[in-house]
């Protein structure tokens, strides 16, 4: 995984908080290289104080005054606009984006991600740099993101493509659930105490234990967890003994 | 597709912007429910600033007291906040996250996606309403978004999961779990119970608490399984009575 050899390109930003917010969205999700094409305001106080924990993505920025001098030794050249045109470029949605940029800069070639301004987007004689747009699907009263939250967006599909294609909607336990056979073993303590007390008599039983089963089976309870459960078990069957 | 039934709730935004901000966030993927629990200052002209075109939604938006008094009637509740726990819920990426608030809405149930505010995240008491936990993978030298940005990301993903349903991972329950306010009561009821027999006393009193929450909240019992919780500690509290 090389995704540092991704670039992020802002062409006029003219919101010097805006920049701040660019390089603290990019280091959380593990880029690092901003270049900015120039910058209304640069450097100043108002995007060190927004870049939270993120000032050497600043101070490393590379200051330029044509994007030319970013992208020219860059092969893959996605521009990120809502700005539509005559003659479009191949649209991608983000996702399609991110794995472009991880493959494609995977063989150590540099490759860049471009945003345009915060009002009117990308130029003609910028997205004529580019070799594909990227395009940020939206639903709603208005289709423009804020510049740092678009660049947040591309980031974090770039670091889900660059961590491990497709187990994203794996929803991971916040601990590793019992085995089934501890899990039986406490189910047998669990009946055993209700027995004691008389929990379980009548037709109910089998129903009752199916009921208790299914509660504790969805709740996945962890080693320790279970642990707890059969102290709370052996609570309930306390008096009988 | 009902994506207007998420709540998007704020928990104590300290910083006036970042409530414009989250507005325009959710309007870019149609989302228009906000509320906020005890914003520091609200309305302002800095959050008018930074919505953009999202003023509707600033104005709409729920101010409350207490987080129960947005999410009391949700039988989802997704807490967004990188804190570490003890007893942590089940963690569940963006995706996953959106596919399970599409599916769970999708039946008119109001559902709710919780951020904590900025520089602290989720409070204990406030987790403690919460099913399930959304984390968003880092990779980087920090691990914590911008609130909006945080906003946007989770957006984004549930308009992707609204427009493509097909491809959601998430199961509905099976059956409709309970209120936060049934299972508040519930709680109440096993407190009392356990207290009659000694097992809450000492030091682990409130990580004893906390446990049975997580267990039983993890479970999201039905409102006929909650009644049979009922029973059983009833049953638990019988002697001392």
């Amino acid at each position: 995984m090389s995704i540092d050899d991704i670039r992020i390109v802002l062409v006029e930003p003219s919101h010097p908080g805006n920049i701040g917010a660019v390089a603290r969205a990019m280091n959380t999700m593990g880029l690092t290289r901003l270049s900015l094409v120039r910058p209304r305001i640069f450097p100043s106080a108002e995007a060190d104080d927004r870049a939270v924990g993120s000032i050497p993505i600043l101070r490393s920025a590379r200051v330029v005054g044509e994007l030319m001098d970013v992208v020219g030794d860059c092969r893959l050249v996605i521009g990120c606009s809502a700005r539509a045109r005559t003659f479009p470029l191949p649209e991608l949605e983000p996702r399609a984006c991110a794995a472009l940029l991880v493959a494609e800069s995977a063989g150590n070639d540099p490759v860049a991600l471009v945003f345009g301004t915060e009002r009117t987007g990308l130029e003609n004689r910028d997205l004529d740099l580019c070799t594909h747009q990227a395009v940020i699907p939206t639903g709603g009263g208005i289709s423009s993101l804020n510049l740092a939250a678009a660049v947040q967006l591309l980031c974090y599909e770039i670091h889900l493509a660059a961590r491990e294609p497709g187990d994203a909607t794996a929803a991971r336990p916040a601990r590793r659930p019992s085995h089934p056979i501890a899990m039986e073993t406490f189910y047998d303590h669990l009946e055993r105490a209700l027995d004691s007390r008389g929990f379980l008599e009548g037709d109910l039983r089998e129903a009752t234990k199916t009921k208790l089963r299914r509660l504790f089976g969805r709740a996945r309870p962890s080693p320790s967890e279970l642990k707890f459960l059969h102290s709370l078990a052996k609570m309930i069957h306390a008096e009988g003994e």
